[in-house]
């Protein structure tokens, strides 16, 4: 019998014999799962080959991690959000026929009660930053308009802060709001352009960024959750297309298809149309939903 | 240009677009040390297919075993313990020649200043558990004596806890002690039989262990650093080979090499010669030091 076989640590046999101390994980799924993490992170550690005082810092890297994390604020999740472990999830989860809008992360600044308002409303409460427009259409992947979309719609103020990051400074809902579709699937609503931001980076994944040359700025978005009956709920975001870190957005939330064109409109006709009193930015996109 | 080179993420090229973006890294061994992990990492959830809630799950207990971590504590630690990952670790830092004694964990409780003793002293200060001698010679590859090499030893005491983990219960080094060895090379002290003991197992990480079907216990074990000039270090246990525990170690410590006989000695004479009143055990252990 050779020594892995009696449950003996070997160099070579490492992945067999820890995997095979879990035979009796009675749950399929935490087997599975136990077994793609003890493969690969033993892979990784043969390939890196780390010293004992690289472990360790490894050890203390997540220790750190770990105690930053209290009920505001999640430092593992920025961690997977700067390694693209989010973005891979959500991309897995989120698979569509082609011609379907792609999802992109939630976010930690998403709030369920946020209120609805008739088509057309501006969202911006505080009066800061450069009028915009945003409109479009819910469409199917036949490109039929879809009735009775609810459209989640959040964004930052012109600080680049959310209103729930800036309590008592924002008015509440500042930036957010819920609309839906009539018969022609079309939208429209007012806020105001948007601005890149930083994820927090006074803690340990901060630091990690730092030390790989990179910056921990978001760049300019609206977030959306659009639901309809039917059809699979998308969330995600649009994007400036000429924010400076578009191509290097720290959590890898871009995709090609989420761009969306800004136009700044100066014709005083349109302005009086839409309610503004100078030049204001427009955006049109259209989301279109995969049927369940 | 392809999406993945403008810094977009797509689900295909998820690896490259995150590792291009290390490219400014300065420090060349954490360019690499990051490729792999985010490589093996990206492998594991492709190959895993994490549901969002799954994802959650694992970002909540990462965040558990941090906060479970204090100035006594190291949860992250235990898990790397009970995922192979320290033994490998180890394992990677010792090769050594054939025929040369094969290393294992530190483990958390070793004591730097332990005081040194003459041969034949005994290190159980607590007069619990049945009498043992331990008995050896330490050699170098070729079968020659070391002269002048220094073995620091260190057990738990019949309740299963090192004196460390009792301070105020178990006298100030208690079961613990170095030894240094003359020109034949030969070692003995006096001790008690080891017990099996449980890692701490009421956190997260004890949690994991029982899900997995596994229970937190390590074979009984003597721990061993044998140093000597000219030769590289050694750090290891012997393990009683018929210990209930000794093919499923929960930290995977056991290597084939180093399971120790324990005979029990009835002779009085012999009893009589070391100086015990009755039976005791003995084990006869030789350490073989690699030169550098």
């Amino acid at each position: 019998m050779e020594a892995h076989e009696k449950g003996f640590f070997t160099e070579a046999d490492s992945v067999e014999v820890v995997t095979g101390r879990n035979a009796n994980t009675e749950d399929p799924r935490l087997k599975e799962v136990m077994e793609v993490i003890t493969r690969k992170l033993h892979e990784a550690v043969k390939e890196i080959e780390p010293t004992q005082e690289e472990w360790f810092k490894a050890i203390m890297f997540l220790t750190e991690t770990g105690h930053k994390c209290d009920a505001w604020r999640q430092e593992f999740i920025l961690l997977s959000d700067i390694l693209g472990v989010s973005m891979l999830v959500d991309a897995i989860n989120s698979r569509r026929p082609s011609g379907a809008s792609e999802n992109t992360v939630l976010g930690p600044f998403h709030v369920p009660d946020a209120p609805e308002y008739p088509m057309g409303t501006n969202i911006c409460l505080d009066q800061k930053g450069e009028d915009m427009v945003v409109r479009g259409r819910i469409l199917d992947t036949e490109g039929n308009p879809v009735a009775n979309a609810k459209i989640d719609v959040w964004q930052t103020n012109d600080d680049g802060f959310y209103d729930v990051q800036q309590k008592g400074l924002q008015p509440d809902f500042n930036l957010r709001g819920v609309f839906r579709t009539g018969a022609d699937g079309s939208y429209w609503f007012k806020g105001v352009k948007p601005r890149f931001y930083p994820i927090p980076d006074d803690g340990p994944v901060g630091q990690l960024l730092g030390h790989l040359g990179r910056h921990p700025n978001r760049p300019a978005h609206l977030h959306f959750i659009v639901t309809a009956e039917g059809f699979d709920p998308l969330t995600t975001h649009i994007f400036d297309p000429d924010d400076p870190y578009i191509n290097t957005d720290a959590v890898f939330g871009v995709k090609e298809s989420l761009l969306a064109d800004l136009r700044q409109v100066t014709d005083p006709a349109r302005s009086a149309q839409v309610g503004f009193d100078g030049p204001y930015w427009e955006i049109e996109f259209d989301f279109v939903l995969a049927q369940v």
